[in-house]
């Protein structure tokens, strides 16, 4: 047997996780309160001495229970240079982020730090996980001949590697990371075997499902696609629900109602760090109109479709003062990273809009307080679950239009605003 | 109470179905074995007879079954003419056809003989039930209107109206009829109550989803186009893991495998009688391109794609004999409007291949034998579980290319002929 596995099996192997994000810093601390030594690694100070005090660097309470728990234990390490390490370490689980430039073409810039600082390590016997969400090809045509070339290696004699993509909800990293199946695209059967005796020490029930390493690639991106397609099919329904002048939440439960061929999901944002860059990662290589493009257009346009509705009430926003409620791209999140609700604000602010943000997961934004005094229209951008109790504050104030973008709301609930919510005619 | 209610809950009330096609005529006979005296209007003689001879017009089995037992019970008549029995019947439920034209605009035309036929009715106390798939506001701008100026009478005060529009998978018709959900958009609330407790005679568990009207409709088309979007998604997948030379059936799988956010369909031909228009019937009121129409596009282009990775194999199939198995849209079928297959023999045919076809639902079509002794290439088209058995006969022949558009087989199944599947790089 590969001694390397044998060390996988009675727990000696050695973990480095290359990045300490929403993605690796879960990884990691799990991975140390199963009895396995970690070494987390990355290169943003901040990041790292917040890690080093026990505090986790983004909200997430579950992790941070699971962080205070892996303190006591004292498995997991950061450094922010993987050669202090290099001797120590058996297997290096790549998680850094795989963001779009300006033009929504893949940036790599991050990935490649990640290649330098591996070819500093004798890879021999050792085994790299890319965790990352990538582009199609880019472990085969980009990462292997790098590495090979780099360190002189064989890939699958001298070292292997295996593309094992990350699937986890923000918020349920912790949850997830145990219960989730992993699809494992090995550059061998070793890489294949030594991926799931790892993962099995997180869960001995754990399913995995294996394919080819571009096949781990693409079932990622299908699976997030997959979503994202939903969301923007129901974004379609809004608003041809809108033109119809009919209720597109009605309808939909109507659709849906104990009906298995139907489960469409609630119109509203949909954007985030994840599904709206996993499509660009295969409609990129496309020269035709593909369904991933369209669907892309249609999210990214509801930002502008809510200013268009509330502009047939108010002609004009230039000068109007609008207090925008919920910043991050998700419910109990203070992630921003391609939030519709940024772009929410951008266009208002592009209309001349003054605009107020209140977020109770995001610093610095304003009081809710705040907001609502200073606001003749608010929008509620994100559906934060703290928002279901301002109904008698917004009764309260001057507040003129009240827009509902996930609708949490009726009606009903408003005494003198008008009411308007996405998918409403 | 309502007399028209009160004769439903006592079942005295006589149900006349309009059209007896693949909606109609399994609703008629499943009614007629409830114990409720049913009316079937057709103008098509053809069909007719056969029912009057207790055999199902259409492939059936389930149905063919369910028309025995109406036999026996002799609840269920046929009619010619709405005009004969119009003194009897108490319901009216329309399940005429909505195709397309050639320029994929809604065909009004047996709505409007439907139409014809209902106002020569003393409407007064009766209720139209419009089960037909029907574009977004047809019953409120067209239907309503027509019937009330043809008769004088009022609707919701003379008369009662409500769309139930059908779901039903063809070849499951007398399953699911009993099993799913009705969605009930009436006009108002003695219609939603007729309509409730006339389905409850099917099954008294049923369930049911209220909206409006216009509801219905939409609710009807949203549901079908999210199938038809997940299968468009799916050829595009299959599209480009051909790109990236690797198999989409096993990428699919290892992205749904235990994982329920995904829940990606099989790629193949996606088309037939509602799938394929019902988008359609949303998307021709859209100067946007939507996804739907996108998806539309995806779907209907796949039988060009299937030739043309032929035409990578064997550069030019004029004069080719190419045999094609399976003509209808769907597996156990012998329905044809809007098959994929049919396109593909069009297409086969305008690139100048001599095309034999053998479908075991189809009549008239070539035997098997015939089929496989006459061709150098053979596409499977349509996923008749009957070809399961195929693969001696194709090995015993001199065909060189097997196309398997349903990855019913694998590469390894045939000995000579190289093997293509949709999504197979």
């Amino acid at each position: 047997m590969s001694i390397l596995l044998e060390k996988v099996k009675n727990k000696s192997a050695v973990i480095s996780i290359l990045g300490l994000g929403r993605v690796g810093l879960p990884l990691a601390s799990v991975f140390s309160t199963k009895g396995l030594r970690v070494i987390g690694v990355d290169i943003n100070e901040t990041r790292l001495s917040s890690i080093k005090n026990g505090v986790c660097p983004f909200y997430d309470p579950a992790l941070q229970e699971n962080l205070n728990e892996s303190k006591k234990l004292g498995m997991l390490e950061v450094v922010n240079d993987l050669e202090k390490v290099k001797d120590e370490i058996d297997i290096l689980i790549v998680t850094v982020g795989t963001p779009t430039t300006e033009g929504n073409s893949v940036d790599y810039s991050q990935v490649y730090t990640a290649l330098e600082e591996i070819s500093k390590v004798n890879l021999k016997d050792k085994i790299i996980i890319m965790r990352s969400t990538l582009p199609p090809k880019t472990t085969v045509e980009i990462i292997i001949p790098f590495l090979e070339n780099k360190t002189g290696l064989k890939l699958g004699e001298d070292f292997h590697l295996a593309v094992c993509p990350e699937r986890i909800l923000e918020g349920r990293a912790v949850k997830e990371i145990h219960q989730l199946p992993e699809i494992v695209g090995g550059v061998n059967q070793l890489s294949n075997e030594i991926v799931t005796e790892l993962f099995k020490h997180i869960n001995s029930e754990k399913k995995f499902s294996y394919t080819t390493v571009t096949g781990a690639e693409l079932a990622k991106l299908f699976a997030n696609v997959y979503r994202y397609i939903g969301f923007a099919l129901s974004n379609e329904f809004a608003v041809w629900a809108e033109m119809y002048g009919e209720n597109a939440t009605n309808i939909i439960n109507a659709s849906n109602y104990e009906y298995s061929r139907s489960n469409i999901p609630k119109p509203g944002f949909a954007g985030g760090p994840c599904l709206s860059k996993d499509g660009l990662f295969l409609d990129n290589n496309t020269t035709f109109s593909s369904i991933v493009s369209t669907a892309w257009k249609v999210n990214e346009s509801i930002p502008q479709h809510v200013i268009n509705k509330i502009k047939e009430n108010k002609k004009n926003i230039f000068g109007t003062e609008i207090g925008v409620l919920g910043l991050s791209f998700k419910e109990g999140s203070d992630d921003l990273r391609n939030s519709p609700s940024v772009k929410l604000v951008d266009l208002l602010k592009a209309a001349g809009a003054i605009v107020k943000v209140h977020d109770p997961f995001v610093k610095n934004t304003s009081s809710l307080d705040e907001v609502i005094q200073n606001s003749e229209i608010i929008i509620i951008a994100t559906n934060h679950l703290e928002f279901k109790n301002i109904v008698k504050d917004l009764n309260k104030s001057n507040i003129k239009i009240i827009y509902d973008v996930w609708a949490m709301f009726k009606k009903e609930d408003f005494d003198s605003a008008k009411y308007l919510k996405l998918g409403m005619g």
